[in-house]
């Protein structure tokens, strides 16, 4: 998408708004959210025509019609996440929300009389509660409705909408009862009722915020909306503007992972929408060189085969299709007509019925739609995106790989203690894996479906990263305080025809121990193969243990050492910062060399990592399920290669992805790591690895300088130069 | 289909090859085995015209072009099965059978010759070959160009074909060189030279008369085609009709489970159409009532979402897509005109050059293709289908449920000690389970790519299944003759509005103590739902301990009674008969009444078992892994349930797939087993069972009488009548 399109349009969005502002000083018309007078125009004019708007109409009209022929149910608050009546009152909040917009594209009386009088019982229920009996006393703001203030926001959010949708068809004796039992206790409750909260920098804000700002233009209050959008003081402190350029880094990184990016970018989206329809001087779109686009395109990004990359507190089966990013796919397409765009709202198979979604609807019926490019790319963290960075490298050379490194913050509490760790993914699978949270979201039986117990004691401690844990604690020991202080650096980053190069350090995950991982995804195109070379240095002022885990997804194929097994017993490795947690399978020292370890992954593919050892690293192979008595945890499997007692140490590897596993076909190809030598050296600021594999002889130089600038070197006899990070040299064919 | 319309059709094809007859006496015409010159005429018309059939010959000829680029390699034999001679050996007998049908369709020399100088090449080298250096001493015959002579069948049964099929571009000096080095020699290896393996009633038995039969419709050697028919010395006692004979159940079952079956099926429906193309007075679709024909669809029903039911040694990723079905089907439908097959071949995707393939692909271009029914239905086991029975239960009443029980036979060296085992599915998954066969098939580092040591150790042991144990040993004390020797016998099947159900029994699994299980897919269509009913009585002379074992594929979420966890150290369950490879990992015994159990699987859905208890059994909690020192077994997850010194005991239970898991669209439904009662009883011959569920108050009732005629009986002061074996009733509501 060209930036210079995106702005036009926004100032031609900005100019044909300026009527709607009027009436926000005035008297508000209705609808005039996300949803405006004139979408509701257009959109009534695409109803008849075959397509994917009048599907989706069609479809969620029939889905309501069922709902909306059962009696109207506003249950007495009682359950925790999960439970019947929170399951029912967020049922009730997505009904009334798209009970209000068939309202208002059939022009139905009976669906704004269903809205109306859920609101009715619900401005009866409201007066008479107290906060929530299952509330958590600690943690959390309460709700009334609900255990957690943060899904009253949500209620708010769509509540607000299907108000202002069905307003018009509603008497005043009806409105006024709705606004002063109901919403304006609601939006006041959730505003000066809560005001760590609501003027809180963190996507619960954000929801607060959006709904009390929607609701300030809804029922005519500018106030609210100043106070949403610069702290319930106007100080600017807090309030969504602030929570724009805190939470996003300037390339709309979301400091705490895709996981809670996708889920924090629909208040975002749904309050911008409404700003930039109410008061398009605002210039929302555009703010903070368009942020809130930037935010919408990153999040797709963080995918792999459809799913959010799982760092942090992650559940994995959460992906693009997701709807809060299905709210932002439209909006981004509407904001920037590029096609892309169209892709992945193709693949999320779902329209909104909005003044966007209609955009998108008719742009895919048009067949319009061009593939999504992923790309090789470093999203810098941090609001002033320096607090390191989130990596992704990424290559169709052989099948569909991407890298994931993490030299990035900490991303507040929902982050992992997991310092330059990486994961690798091919053929849309996990390769190198990630736990991702432990929890089981809204199953009762699983600690009430909050974070399990196991999340802090194994998911977001180090070991249960791919990263150096030193003398077994995690990193920061496990302050989180500390560790959102404390970002990691990232070195550099560069893409090019050789593949991807990324470095990054940290010196105060431990206490004079200085971490630096280069990582590198390397196009070996005469082999139309890519490999991943891992390069971790740690220097220490006093002598450590030094364990980095490698977790892997797939059976163990075979190990070119011997492995001394644990077969008739299984100790814990360990008993405390996630070692609990882990099963001690076998081990072995493998000597001076090459240290293959092979896995078979479900996608039908081999995987070996290949490791220079001089004879020092242990390797463990672990398995995760130990001190778990609930039989919370995936039991995944592991090796960690340790060495001991030392003050210095490089772990060096390549992964090699190669050859297939067919069994329904009946074949098994290339089951064999090809790679056949491994060797590391360094010339000043020149690391050289030499790689023999499949009989073909790589040098790849990296330039590890602090500026990269054009540099010739010698190797064994012959003449390099490298101009930039990344080189890869076929030498004399052994 | 119909019968009589399949008889119709397979006299009208024995009129129109006559001509092909009288040339077998004389010269043989070419092609004329599985492709004869008709179909080559027709086939020929129809590479023009768009449609499946033709971009299928586009798609072969464009991937034979890119492979007969490269030069012919004949490599000196050398390696075992997935080494390199071996794949290459396998690859050239394919390629020479493809490059065959591109020359007989596009008419173009190259192909022929291509096929003639590989032929040549193997002419010259055939001569000096030994048996081959890896065979294996005792259990099979050896190979020259592969270990074992079963691949040196399959190389016949391919390349006869393809010197069928370029036969006339060659001249007599060239089929001179091509028979005299290599057919014959090669035919009489496999036939005279190998008379245990030519004679056996076994698949590898099949191969070699299918390869060496149709060597002699193409050299003209009736004799070969007698032998091959009737057993190296023609007494009818083997040969590929007592094959067809002893092989298959009367309803086309095939002794050693789906898995052998679709290999087996491929020589079966080769030589066939060779025979009904060469000598059709022969009548050979006839034989047997067409069991063939039956062979071909049982396989079908052997299948859930595409994949074979994993019972006896299979890998469970093989499905209906292996080409072995993609050949049965083509011909079922062309002897049928059944639209079902198409339904089948649509999913197969694959579409095969031949008269037939034609057919089906020109119906596919029609759109003819109608849904394939799988039937709940119990085949019949053994060669006069009385040996036990292999029952399938479907029901599509809320998901896609398929339950497997399994009182049948034992199915030869590659069968399981399982007797009565049960495997449930749904929503395209396995819930519960089945280890399959401990193989990575050509993975040259496990084991050489054949079966694991941990094939007989754990995955055939009775443990390994989810059916009774006596004393932590296995039926028949894990001898495969005995087994043979001692089939179940099923008692009753029946399929009816209320659901199905059947029982079988077996007394000599073990010494004095008799096995009888009753299962039940039931439909409880008040409540949409289905569940499946588990009586398991166990009546012995003397006291033993019984383990019940249940292997569940999922995370497990929850157990209605308090678990005492192994959580720093686990141990090896046992020290034999499979229980050596499960660690112990949790244990309890649970009160008397209902103990729950419930997972959820990676379907989304939660599975929770309810066992009716009176506080003697005891629930262990396995994992397998132990006494795996390769890490060669999957580390899958199971419990069982344990009596102690009793003579006499009843397992029951009910299985209830129930609510929802869906992280993405973050709800979760119903993850609470909806059982609250169940209760079991017994009139005389009538078993009753009590099931509350959903609050909805139900009886269960099965009819254990030898003849299940009319039947009437009170309960709780009501009365019932049953006509049949399963009757399902709604009692007041409670």
């Amino acid at each position: 998408m060209s930036l210079s399109s995106l702005q036009t349009k926004l100032k031609a969005g900005a100019m044909s708004v300026v009527l709607a502002v009027a009436s926000f000083s005035s008297l508000a018309a209705h609808p005039n959210l996300v949803i405006t007078q004139s979408d509701v125009v257009k959109m009534r004019g695409a109803l008849d025509s075959q397509g994917y708007f009048s599907e989706r109409y069609h479809s969620l009209k029939a889905q309501v019609d069922k709902e909306i022929a059962f009696p109207i149910v506003v249950p007495v608050p009682k359950d925790g996440g999960g439970g019947y009546t929170h399951e029912r009152h967020k049922k009730n909040y997505q009904l009334m929300y798209r009970a209000g917009i068939i309202y208002q594209l059939s022009q139905q009386q009976k669906y704004a009389n269903y809205v109306r009088d859920m609101l009715l019982e619900y401005a009866t229920l409201y007066p008479s509660l107290d906060v929530h009996p299952k509330r958590k006393v600690k943690s959390q703001n309460p709700g009334k409705l609900f255990w957690q203030s943060l899904n009253e926001a949500m209620w708010l959010v769509y509540t607000i909408q299907a108000y202002d949708l069905v307003h018009d068809a509603l008497t005043d004796q009806q409105t006024n009862i709705i606004e002063q039992q109901l919403l304006r206790p609601v939006a006041l409750f959730l505003s000066q009722g809560q005001p760590t909260t609501f003027n809180k920098v963190h996507n619960h804000g954000t929801w607060a915020t959006a709904g009390v700002g929607m609701a300030g233009y809804v029922m005519n209050e500018p106030e609210w909306v100043e106070k949403a959008l610069y702290d319930l003081d106007k100080s600017g402190k807090g309030g969504f503007l602030k929570q724009l350029d805190m939470l996003f880094s300037p390339q709309g990184y979301y400091n705490e992972g895709p996981y809670y990016q996708r889920f924090a970018l629909l208040p975002f989206v749904t309050f911008a929408q409404a700003i930039a329809h109410n008061e398009p001087q605002r210039k929302i779109a555009e703010h903070r060189d368009g942020v809130l686009l930037k935010a919408i395109d990153t999040t797709i990004q963080l995918s792999y085969n459809g799913l959010f990359f799982p760092i942090n507190d992650a559940i994995k089966s959460k992906g693009i299709d997701t709807i809060e990013l299905v709210h932002g796919v439209t909006v981004a397409y509407s904001l920037t007509n590029d096609t892309g765009y169209l892709d992945i709202a193709k693949q999320q198979g779902q329209i909104i019925l909005s003044g966007d979604g209609l955009k998108v609807a008719q742009a895919l019926d048009k067949g319009l739609a061009t593939p999504y490019t992923f790309k090789s790319v470093a999203f810098g963290d941090g609001s002033d995106g320096k607090e390191g960075a989130l990596v992704i490298m990424r290559s169709q050379l052989d099948g569909d790989q991407a890298l994931l490194f993490k030299p990035a913050a900490q991303g507040l509490g929902h982050g992992h203690f997991d310092k330059l760790t990486w994961q690798f993914y091919d053929k849309g699978e996990e390769i190198v894996s990630d736990y991702g949270a432990a929890r089981f979201l809204n199953v009762e039986a699983k600690f009430g479906g909050r974070y399990l117990p196991e999340n802090n004691s194994y998911a977001k401690q180090t070991v249960a990263h791919n990263t150096v844990v030193v003398d077994e604690t995690s990193h920061f020991n496990g302050d989180v305080e500390v560790g959102n202080k404390n970002a990691p650096t990232l070195n550099f980053f560069e893409t090019s025809k050789y593949g991807t190069v990324s470095s990054g350090e940290i010196s105060t995950a431990y206490k004079g121990v200085e971490l630096e991982r280069t990582l590198a995804l390397v196009n070996l195109k005469e082999l139309n193969s890519t490999v991943a070379l891992d390069l971790f240095s740690v220097v220490a002022d006093k002598a450590h243990q030094l364990d980095l885990p490698l977790h892997y997804k797939g059976q163990l194929i075979d190990t070119n050492f011997k492995l001394k097994a644990n077969t008739k017993q299984l100790s814990a490795l360990g008993d405390k910062n996630g070692y609990q947690h882990l099963w001690l399978k076998a081990g072995s020292t493998p000597k001076q060399g090459l240290a293959k370890v092979s896995w078979l992954n479900d996608n039908g593919r081999f995987y070996t990592s290949t490791s220079l050892v001089n004879g020092d690293e242990s390797f463990l192979f672990t398995q995760i399920g130990a001190t778990d008595p609930n039989f919370n945890l995936r039991n995944e499997h592991g090796f960690i290669r340790r060495v001991s007692g030392t003050k210095q140490h490089q772990f060096i590897s390549v992964l090699e992805p190669h050859g297939e596993y067919n069994p329904s076909k009946e074949y098994t190809l290339m089951a064999q790591s090809r790679v056949t030598n491994l060797k590391h050296s360094q010339q000043g600021e020149m690391v050289l690895v030499e790689l023999e594999i499949a009989k073909k002889h790589y040098l790849i130089a990296i330039n590890n300088a602090t500026l990269a600038s054009k540099k010739s070197f010698k190797y064994q006899h012959q003449s390099y130069s490298l101009n930039g990070r990344l080189g890869v040299y076929l030498m004399n064919n052994i």
